[in-house]
C-alpha cells in the first residue's frame, strides 16, 4: 500500500492552483521593472485596497514565518511586548523569529480551542507602566486559529475594542484569512480593516499560490517603516511581478472565496462523516478547513500508511487533518472508507 | 518613442527562462513534503554537490539580500566584522541586513574596478585581538564584481591563501557566479569551494530563475547553524519543490553556463562596437555581463528615452548597462544603432 | 508618621558594606591601566578562581540584568532556547533583556515556589529538532529562587545531571548567590562549579556593593566570546580597579557569607517572629533573606506608611519583605511591634 | 627606572576626583528608593536642566560606549543609518555595539583633524529614499574629537543648521564634553542645546568620576524610548544615587569647569613647551587636553619606559599623549624634562 498523491499533512504539501499558474506563466514577458513599481504590483495595490479599504497598503513577502515578523516589527519597539494565545504559530513555530525581528518580548496566554477570551487578556494587563516588565503593544489574534476554530465576528469586536481603549495595537495572523471569511460568509475586511485592525498577514502559499503572502497596514508612517524593514530583512521581491500576479489571480473574481469555501465545505462534510464513528473523537469545533481529532493510537498509526498527516500533540496522539484546496471528493471518500476499516 | 520591451536595467528586469518555468509548472504535481524534504529539494541538493563538491550543503533561500546576510551570519559571530570592497552590495544596497543578520561591522575597503587587493588587505589587517576593535573575521568577495569585472583564478587564490593563513573565514557574494565561471571558462567548484571557500551565495534570480537563491556551505556544523537562522530570519520555504525545480533546470545539462555564455558574449561585441564610438567611454574591464560607461549627460538622457538603464553615479553620469539572459541580439544592434544617432 | 531610614523594599535599597567602600576608596590611588588589566582585577580573578574553582573566569558587568543577558548570550545562538521559571527575574524583570542579548526565546515553566521541577523540565523536552520550535539549549535557574527559596544541592544535582545528560547547559542566576550558599552552609563551588553548570551571574549589587556583578564561565572558548559580547553590549569598565575593589572586599576574608548569614538569620528570626501572628500568612518557604506573606489589605497598607516595601502581587496583596544586609536587630523590632499594633 | 605613577595614557587611568568621592561616600546612608527615584537622581536631574536647558532629560549609564550606543538607538530605527567621522569612537572603538544597539548602518566620512566638514556632508547626501541604502537620519559628532580638536561654534552651527535642514537629528559624543566648553569659554549649553542637538552622550568617567555617562535628551517621546532601552540593555543602574552623587558633585559649583579648565591649561602649556623641541612633530591642533605628536620611534620606545602612553598608528609611530584630570605640575616637569633627554 503507497501513501495517497494527496494527504492530509498541510496545505503547504498541495501545488499551486491551475487559475494562479496561470497568471504567472502570463507574467512571464519581457521586461518589468523590479521590486514593486511593475504594472502587477500596481494592480495587487488596487485589490487589496478593493478588498481590504481605500487605506490598505500591502507588502509582498516570501513567506508566513516572514509576515508575522515584519508586521509585528513595525508595530512595536524594541523591549515591547506582543499578547498572543499560547499555541499561536508565532510563539511556537517560528524558532523565535517575532523575537528576532521586533526584539520584544512574547507574552503568551492561555487560550481554549485556540482562542483568546477578553476575560484572559484584562487578567494579564498588569504592570502598566513598569519598565522592568516588557510591556505589551500589540495583540496578535489568529483567525482561523491554530486549532481551526475562527472568532465570531462579535468576538473580535469585543476584543478589538478592549484592545483600542486600552492602547493596544492589533495583528491579524491570517495565513488563512480567507478561509475565515468564507466560513464566515462575510467580505476579507468584515473581519480585518472594519474592525481597526492595525496590520494583517494576509495568506497566500497556503491558498493555492505557490509561494506569497502579503502585510496589509493601513498607516503611512506604518507604511513607511515597514518598507525599510521589508529590504532589510531580505523580504523584498526583485521579481515582484511574479508574487504580484499570484495575487491578482487570488484576489480577482473572488477565487479566494471559491477555493477557500471548497476546503471549508469539504471540512465540515468529513466532520459530519466521521464524528459518528465510534473510537473518533473530534476535538475541537470543526469552523475552517483543519479537523483535530483523536482516535487510538495504533488505528491512526494503520491510517497513516495510506495517507500523509500530523500527529499534532505528541503525547495525547491528537492528530490534525488539514483540507488543502486541492483535495477532491474522491479524496475524502477514500479516506472516510480507509478510516472507517480502520476503525472496525 | 516608447520604451523598447527589453532594457538594459537590470537582470531583474528579464522573466523567467523558458526551460526553468517549464520545470517549475512540471512539478505542480500533487502533494508534496514541504520545508527541503521533497524529492526535487533533494535532486538539487545532488546538483549542488555535482557542482560544488560533494561536501557542498545548499540551502534555498529567496533573493540576494537574503542569501548575503544569512551565509555572512554563519561566518561570523555578534561583534565581530566583515571585510568587503567599499563598492559591494552588502555594503551599499542591503540596507544594512548584514548588520542585521550579524549584529557584526562592516569594513569596506577600498577597491579598484571593483575588486580587493591583497596590498589593501593586509594594510587594513590592525588591531589584531583588540576588543574594541571588532575583529574582522570573514572576507567576502563579489564575483563578479559591481562593475561587472571578474577575479582571476590566481588573484582569488593569492587572496584566499592570505585569508586562510590570517583565519579569515571566505565568502563569495555570487549573485552572477554563473557569469564569473562562464567568463573565465572555469567551472563553478574552480573559483569557489577548490580555493577553500566557506560560504557562497549563490545566484539564480539574476540569472534567468523566477526568484531563489542558495547559500552553499561545506561544514557541518555552519550547515546547522544556518538551518536555524534560516528559518528563524523568514527564509525557509514550505513549498521548496518550486525552488528545486528551478534549480535543477539551472544546474542540469549546463543550462547555467549557456545563459552566462550568452550574456557574456553579448557584454564582449556590444563593448567592441562602442568602444569605437566618439564620445563613450568605458570605465570598467567588460569582464562579465555589465558595461560601465560615460557618455555626455544630454546624450544619455536621450538614449534613456528608448532605453531602460541605471545612472550609476548621480554626479558623473557614469552608466550601467546590463546585459540580462533575455537580450536578443536585435535588442543589441536597435541599441547600437540607436546610441550612434544620438552620439552623432 | 514618617517613613524608617531602612525598610523592607529591596536590598538594592541599602547602600555600601562599609569594608567594600573602604576597598574602593583604598584603590583611588596614582593611574591603573584601565579594561580590566590592573592589578585590582587581576587580584579578583585570583579570588574567583578560588572560589569557584581553578577554571573560573570572571568578568564585571555593572547590573544583574546585564549579568543574565551576558551569560545567556554565550549559552546559547539566535534562534535557540533558554529554558527558565515562569517567575524567573530573566522573564519577567528584564524586560526582553535576554531575547535582546541572545536573539533566543525564553521558556518560561511552570514552578512551585520558585522552583523547576524535573518532571517539568522532562515534559516541556518536545520537539527535538524541529527547526520551527526554537529548541532550548541552556536552563537557568534561580538561586535563591524569586521566592527566596533555594534549591538544595540533591534537588540541584539531579536537574543538573539530567540537563548535562540531554546536553543543555546549565546557568545560574545568582544574583544573590551568597545567601544561598550561607543557608545551604556550602561553600559557592558547591552549588555551582562542583555540579558542572556553566555560568553564573555571580552578584555584587544586592549584597552590599555599591553596583557590580560578574559572570563567571570555565570554558576559554566561552570566556572569549563573553570578551566581545561584553564590550559590545557596552558593560566592559574602564575604571575596573573600583569594580575589582569591590569583589575583593567581597571575597576576601569570607565577608560575603558574613554578610549572607547576617541576612538569613533576620529573615529566619523574622519568621518565627510573625507566624504565630493571627492574620499573617507566609506563602512560601523562607529559606533565604525573603519573606513572603499576605495579610490583609488594610493591614499592609497601614503598615507601609511606617516601612517601605512591595507588595508583589496587585491581586492578592502578598507582599514582599526583602532583609537586606544593612538591616539591624532593632529594624525588626521595630518592625514586627509595629506589625503587630497593626493585625490587632 | 620605573613606570611613573601617572601616565600619558588615557583619562581612564586617572582615579575618583576627592570632591565626587566625598559626594559618594556621603550618600552611603540609610535606605534609598533604587532606579532613579531617589533625592540625589532628582538633584542630578535638576542639574542637567540647569546646565542643558529645562527639556533636558537625563538617563544616568555605566560607560561611554553605552552612552553613544543608547543614544542613537532612540535617534534611527532599524535599517537607518548614522553618519560619523572615520576615526569616531563609535565608529572604531566600540566593537559594532551601534550595529548592536541600533539595527542601524554606520556611513564613516572623512574627515580632517579629526572634524567632519559641511562639504564632506553635503557630498555624501546620496540616494535620498533608495531603499537599498540605508537612509542616515542622524550626525554624529564628536566634541573634542578623537585627535583632541574642537569644532568651534560657529562650525557646529554650519554643520547643525544644515542637518537640521536636510531632517538629519544630531548627537554628540560628548565623551569629554567639559573640556570642549572649557576651551571655548562656553557654558556646556551653547555647543549642544543651544544648536538644536537632539542627543548628548554627556561624559563622566573621563573628567574625574568613579563611572558615569549621561544620555541627555530634550524630546519627550525619546525620553521615553531612552527609558525602555536603557533597561533592556542591561543601563538602568540599581543604586542610582551613587551614580547621582558623582555628577552633582560634578555639576555643582562647576567642578566641571575646573577640572576641564586644569587639563587644557596642562596640554597648552606641554605643547607650547615641546614644539621647539627638534624632532618632535605635533600633529594636529591642540585645543583640548590631548596632544598628538610624531617622535623618531626609538625616542618613543625609550620615553615610553618611564611613561605611560599610547601609540596610536602603529605604522607612523604617531603617540597620544592625554592629560588627565589629576596629572601635577611636577608631572609635566618631570616628562618635558624626559622628553628633552631622550631627544637628544
Amino acid at each position: 500500500m503507497s501513501l495517497a498523491p494527496r494527504g492530509f499533512g498541510s496545505d503547504n504539501h498541495a501545488g499551486i492552483h491551475p487559475q494562479i499558474l496561470k497568471a504567472m506563466i502570463a507574467a512571464n514577458q519581457d521586461h518589468a521593472p523590479s521590486y514593486g513599481i511593475d504594472s502587477w504590483s500596481q494592480k495587487a495595490q488596487d485589490l487589496f485596497k478593493k478588498h481590504f479599504g481605500e487605506k490598505a497598503q500591502g507588502f509582498f513577502v516570501f513567506n508566513g514565518t516572514a509576515a508575522n515578523a515584519l508586521a509585528l516589527s513595525v508595530l512595536i519597539q524594541s523591549g515591547e511586548a506582543i499578547f498572543c494565545s499560547d499555541v499561536s504559530h508565532l510563539h511556537v513555530d517560528e524558532a523565535a523569529a517575532p523575537e528576532f525581528f521586533t526584539r520584544g518580548k512574547v507574552w503568551a496566554l492561555p487560550c481554549m480551542d485556540g482562542k483568546l477570551s477578553l476575560q484572559t487578556l484584562k487578567d494579564q494587563w498588569i504592570r502598566r507602566g513598569d519598565v522592568h516588565f516588557a510591556q505589551p503593544q500589540v495583540l496578535s489574534l489568529t483567525q482561523p486559529t491554530e486549532y481551526g476554530t475562527i472568532y465570531k465576528i462579535s468576538e473580535l469586536k469585543e476584543i478589538c475594542d478592549w484592545a483600542k481603549s486600552v492602547g493596544l495595537k492589533i495583528h491579524i495572523d491570517g495565513a488563512r484569512l480567507g478561509v475565515a471569511a468564507a466560513s464566515l460568509g462575510v467580505s476579507l475586511r468584515e473581519i480585518t480593516s472594519d474592525l481597526g485592525v492595525d496590520a494583517i498577514s494576509f495568506g497566500g502559499t497556503k491558498n493555492g499560490m505557490m509561494g506569497a503572502e502579503a502585510v496589509i497596514v493601513f498607516d503611512p508612517a506604518m507604511a513607511k517603516r515597514l518598507s525599510v524593514m521589508r529590504k532589510q530583512s531580505g523580504q523584498l521581491p526583485s521579481k515582484s511581478r511574479f508574487l504580484a500576479a499570484q495575487f491578482i489571480a487570488y484576489l480577482e473574481n473572488d477565487l479566494w472565496k471559491e477555493i477557500a469555501r471548497g476546503s471549508v465545505d469539504k471540512a465540515r462534510r468529513l466532520a459530519a462523516q466521521i464524528e459518528e464513528i465510534p473510537g473518533v473523537e473530534i476535538t475541537h469545533p470543526v469552523e475552517g478547513n483543519a479537523l483535530f481529532v483523536r482516535l487510538p493510537r495504533e488505528k491512526a498509526k494503520l491510517l497513516k500508511e495510506k495517507f500523509f498527516f500530523y500527529v499534532w500533540d505528541e503525547k495525547t496522539w491528537e492528530c490534525r487533518w488539514m483540507i488543502s484546496w486541492d483535495l477532491k471528493d474522491s479524496d475524502l471518500e477514500e479516506f472516510v472508507q480507509c478510516l472507517r476499516e480502520v476503525m472496525k
